[in-house]
């Protein structure tokens, strides 16, 4: 008899939130107590919640904090799972398979032996090094900590001014999350549009809407820093050009691959400066440890190239991934095509596959067509504008990206477009695609439609 | 010199409706007035219309008829397109390669000789052959003429009840079409519930969500006549059980494709009724016949059968590949993975793919599951439930079919799926789609994944 089949296996996870958490459970699904014992550090106060909610909190349309947290620690502790909160891993040994995790509040620090390891720590939001970021009034808005700290300064401060620094997905979340509050709201964008995650031409759009909505954009601006008053709070933002009051800054530049373990610990780190992982979600190279979630880099399968994205719903499903193949079964995570929705009020804006220069940069020679449609029939109440931008590949004419801005209706429609990517169709293939139309949902030819027509007669060059 | 390539061709289309013209005016796109000359024939006064869009006219949700038409008797003509209002063709002479055509008003006959011919006859709405079909009040709403005849008969009637029969999708809509106009409405419905186009277990949801509008819904109830009065209007619609009083009636038990003049030409006609076609929607075997629209057959992808949907989003895309071919280009209509969205009211109706009866039908073995989840995160305002049941094949896993029911941002939802199924994907390789996620849009496992997570362990045996 092989005793070790009899041993208890031993699961470290480093990170409570969606990644690592989603990946203890599925494990504990998998694995029973008496085959396998979990233990999950996180330095933070809460487990498993969504960081994508907290400009809805701030904004008011989430009241309750608690709402944003899928399942606390109780909950998880009630599934076995051995969850010690307030602490932080400071070491990963290799050789000896053991973590040293010290406790947050008391400074004590001990040694865990683990059989596997999750590493899933997560992003840290990106905070340039100038003049006066640690100032009372400056906030990020990464962790449920960070944001009931803005929402505190929010409740105490009497000016108006609010300046949100970065104009991506946070940024102009941010924005509309203050503009509903009643800030007069500056956004100072480093770029020459806001939203860089779309071409120029779309940030365009993006950016006309969030002037009508009476957020003041500032593009090809460059933050220089921070300046305080006598009270050493925040007065203004720093640019070389002009400087702009803030009672309130918030800072939406967004993150970087939270490694700094990984990296000590000499596991493979890409160029974006996430852990590289096989298809398994395994770090690449080390049999019994596995990494996901915004700490990692993913494969796009439309470049053929690593990225670094950092959303929860790729976090829950490395963690499912994860949980699998550590719990014994098989799951794989294939990769992104770089699917992305967000809105400023009711200005939807998606995105996936390739911008222009993305796919410049990995060498592929490409269409680009733009074409205006509406939400629904024409005729019908409500039918609003919708612009959908399509990139097909020359001589292919593959599929490369779509990007939409609109109102309802325009945001979840880039899903067509995301697994189009997935199963590698050309734009002449989806001309025909058999989408759902009725009068209050699509014209009799959907906007994606429209776009494939067009992006097809290109590439024909019949255009 | 071949005199023949400057012998001017002669393109003849019968049907002024969507196929038909799409066809004429692509033809058009692609060869000039020198080349081409094109008649097109319509029997009725209009072209180019909504038929779709009918329900939303008569609920007052579009108010003007002419907003239906997409394009006028007179925009076609300035595109040198000979059109040939209230005339009817009456036979089609194979070997002589013309057709006659009469004059609806007049009654007046006469031959046109063609080179091309395109068959876009449409369909006919289904009037069984009993008692009271014709009476005063009893209407269809194929056409724009039904329509207003169908609100001159609501503006004249003083009588506030409403039967519809069928619960199809223009059933359904027309029930939500006199709703709004105020009326008790009754549905009457052979079948076991309502959109017999999804299961019966999903057809039950519209039916409980229909009953919350105010709709009397009656299953199992097969019509055997309509009861007129003295004055010979109706008065009551007949069934077995008993009959439901009614002040206006309107049918829609569904529609055949129209091809009597096709069947007595000889032409192929499949199973269904409708004429067969090839990818290029050339009539099987004759070389220079099209036919598109609701007059035909389409191929079902998923099924590998052919079937017949009057939908007008294929019969745009039918005249845009005919009027391609015709005007000597190259384009193809692969089929359909029989896509439909609806709604009543706020309550939004999607399916795609087969339903268990089509599987079992074609003898496809499969699992089926069903999830409740969310149109968006579970903490967002206006987060509303939504139903998705999902087959996949046993075995393969391949995906088969999706039925959604939900509030706002169920219906189109079903577009994930149509590409998926179009591309062949298993429900394993759905469960990684990079669908849009964030809090105002979805769940961070969208309702779709979720219930390709189930069928995929499903079709595993793990669950």
């Amino acid at each position: 008899m092989n005793m070790s089949r009899t041993r208890r296996e031993r699961l470290v996870v480093i990170g409570g939130d969606a990644a690592g958490m989603s990946a203890a459970s599925q494990a504990r699904r998998l694995k029973g107590r008496d085959e396998l014992e979990i233990v999950a550090f996180e330095r933070g106060h809460f487990t498993s919640y969504s960081a994508c909610g907290i400009p809805y909190w701030v904004g008011g349309d989430v009241t309750d904090r608690d709402r944003l947290i899928a399942r606390t620690p109780e909950e998880h502790r009630a599934r076995d799972i051995d969850l010690r909160l307030r602490t932080e891993v400071t070491d990963i040994d290799l050789d000896g398979q053991r973590v040293r995790a010290r406790d947050v509040d008391s400074g004590a620090e001990s040694w865990t032996s683990y059989d596997k390891l999750v590493i899933a720590t997560g992003a840290r939001p990106i905070r340039p090094d100038m003049p006066g970021m640690d100032a009372p009034g400056v906030h990020g808005v990464q962790t449920l900590d960070d944001g009931q700290a803005l929402l505190d300064t929010l409740a105490r401060t009497r000016g108006r001014r609010a300046v949100v620094v970065g104009a991506g997905y946070i940024g102009v979340e941010m924005a509309e999350a203050l503009i509903n509050r009643g800030y007069e709201v500056t956004v100072v964008n480093r770029g020459s549009e806001p939203m860089s995650t779309l071409d120029p031409d779309m940030g365009r759009l993006v950016h006309k809407a969030m002037e009508g909505l009476g957020i003041t954009m500032v593009n090809d601006a460059e933050v220089t820093g921070i300046l305080t008053g006598d009270d050493d709070r925040v007065r203004a933002v720093a640019t070389p050009d002009r400087d702009f009051p803030a009672d309130v800054v918030v800072l939406g530049i967004g993150v970087r691959p939270e490694t700094t373990l990984a990296k000590a610990a000499g596991l493979p780190l890409g160029i974006h400066g996430g852990l590289l992982t096989d298809r398994s979600m395994r770090v690449r190279g080390h049999e019994n440890i596995w990494a996901g979630g915004d700490c990692v880099e993913v494969l796009d399968l439309v470049s053929g190239q690593e990225r670094h994205i950092a959303l929860g719903t790729h976090a829950n499903k490395h963690g499912q991934v994860i949980g699998t193949n550590a719990g014994g079964g098989y799951a794989t995570f294939p990769g992104v095509v770089g699917t992305a929705v967000s809105k400023v009020c009711d200005l939807e804006i998606a995105r996936t596959g390739l911008r222009e220069k993305d796919a410049h940069r990995v060498g592929l020679r490409f269409e680009a067509v733009t074409i205006e449609s509406t939400s629904r029939a024409g005729y019908y109440p409500d039918a609003s504008p919708m612009t959908v931008k399509m990139l097909a590949e020359l001589r292919t004419g593959r599929l490369l990206g779509v990007q939409i801005v609109g109102r309802e209706g325009a945001g979840k429609r880039v899903d067509i477009a995301a697994v189009a990517l997935t199963a590698g169709m050309t734009v002449e293939q989806m001309t025909t695609l058999d989408l759902g139309y009725a009068p209050p949902f699509s014209p009799v030819w959907d906007p994606v439609l429209v776009a494939a027509r067009k992006a097809a007669a290109k590439v024909r060059g019949s255009l």
